[in-house]
């Protein structure tokens, strides 16, 4: 099983683990069998649940756009393990997913002054704020596209409220690049699949890659929706999948 | 303390913390001032001392050569702490530190050739083994210097035993690459500066930036030369520093 896995998720991006256990360390023993988690500001693992005093906008209970998490590290996590325990019996609570690799291809061939623009202007990604009464002040400035030496997709970088309110770059550059962003967001949105996990689904996704995002919903008293989320590093997974390709053969 | 501390490790890649109480938790006590511990393959914490069936050349108490720790790892960890807690009273033991970016700034003016065939050259970097029954095969390929997309060091691979047995580069480049690699190692030899830590001493240093080594030592019945390191990444030491500016003045 852990090999299927991994190579879906290596291959598509995406793939979704079905009939867990009903228990809050599914994500950690996920995380043990590949290796290890990759701890981040927001801890080893974290609780998507709408609380009162929210400090990080995954914690309300409101529409998350399609995003990439934690844009403000230099090594952003990359991938994401989210276990539906509680599903919302609302309307809301869809999953929204996209690979932004092909979004980046089609403003390349559709609007290729615009998909410049993203490769080349570099936007300032920021969280302030605290867990567990650690203080945190975390930016990366990078752009929305980023390619590596050869020219490949290396990362995507994009969270709406993660963007910070300096944005680094000469004024007669701002309008052009709002314009180019506003282009690759509609066509992240008009792109994305929607489906509704249940409980005992762990959707696991490329966080480099893809862009994830939910509908809105509402918890009542006899249902509050509850995924437990964390993170696995490429390197650690792709150490696995050599492993694994010597010892299943 | 910690912004002396810090502001002196993102300076000049290096600082010791002197007197720190004799206690295994040192590492982490400090790993989690700043934030938290980047954990990798060799675990949150490791021990430095020789062992009997070590798998890994650092777990002897033979020389070690300058070298960067896990070049394997696509990121690395950023900063390396050292917390003397047994010192050998053997002649051995000594530390070597070296700045590489310093080492690639001479190999650019004295040999820019060379300079230009270790910026080029794509080395697998290597470790397979296990930890605590978790199996890893660990791989990156990246040069030995490693600008960023406007040509600032931004990191050097360094390390002999974790070379790869594969070389995948055409033939002809290969003799020429050993012996560019072989002017950057003396180089690196021979500005490397020795000094021996004393228990209570944290040596923290830029793994990104610096090579690090030792020299020979032997430990006897009552003399046990034993170190606890661990890692910190630069976004979560970069954040602290951020915090404690605002909080600092």
């Amino acid at each position: 099983m852990n090999r299927l896995w991994l190579e879906c998720l290596a291959t598509y991006g995406v793939a979704i683990i079905k009939e867990a256990p009903n228990e809050k360390t599914v994500v950690r023993q996920l995380g043990n069998r590949v290796g290890f988690l990759r701890r981040t500001t927001y801890g080893e693992e974290f609780i998507v649940q709408a609380k009162a005093d929210a400090k990080n906008v995954a914690y309300l209970s409101d529409a998350l756009p399609p995003h990439t998490d934690l844009p403000y590290y230099e090594y952003k996590p990359g991938c994401n393990l989210l276990h539906c325990m509680v599903q919302s019996k609302s309307k809301g609570g869809y999953n929204l997913l996209v690979d932004a690799f092909h979004i980046a291809d089609r403003m390349k061939t559709e609007h290729t002054k615009d998909y410049k623009i993203l490769l080349s202007t570099l936007v300032d990604w920021n969280d302030m704020g605290s867990e567990n009464d650690r203080v945190f002040h975390n930016i990366w400035r990078a752009p929305v596209i980023v390619l590596d030496n050869e020219g490949n997709y290396m990362r995507i970088n994009h969270s709406i409220p993660q963007r910070d309110s300096h944005f680094s770059v000469p004024i007669d550059k701002v309008l052009p690049w709002y314009e180019a962003y506003r282009k690759f967001v509609r066509l992240a949105r008009n792109d994305a699949i929607t489906f509704k996990t249940s409980p005992g689904d762990v959707l696991t996704f490329n966080n480099l890659r893809l862009l994830h995002g939910r509908t809105g919903y509402n918890d009542t008293d006899e249902n509050v929706r509850y995924i437990v989320g964390g993170y696995l590093d490429w390197d650690i997974i792709y150490s696995k999948l050599r492993v694994l390709k010597t010892t299943t053969g």
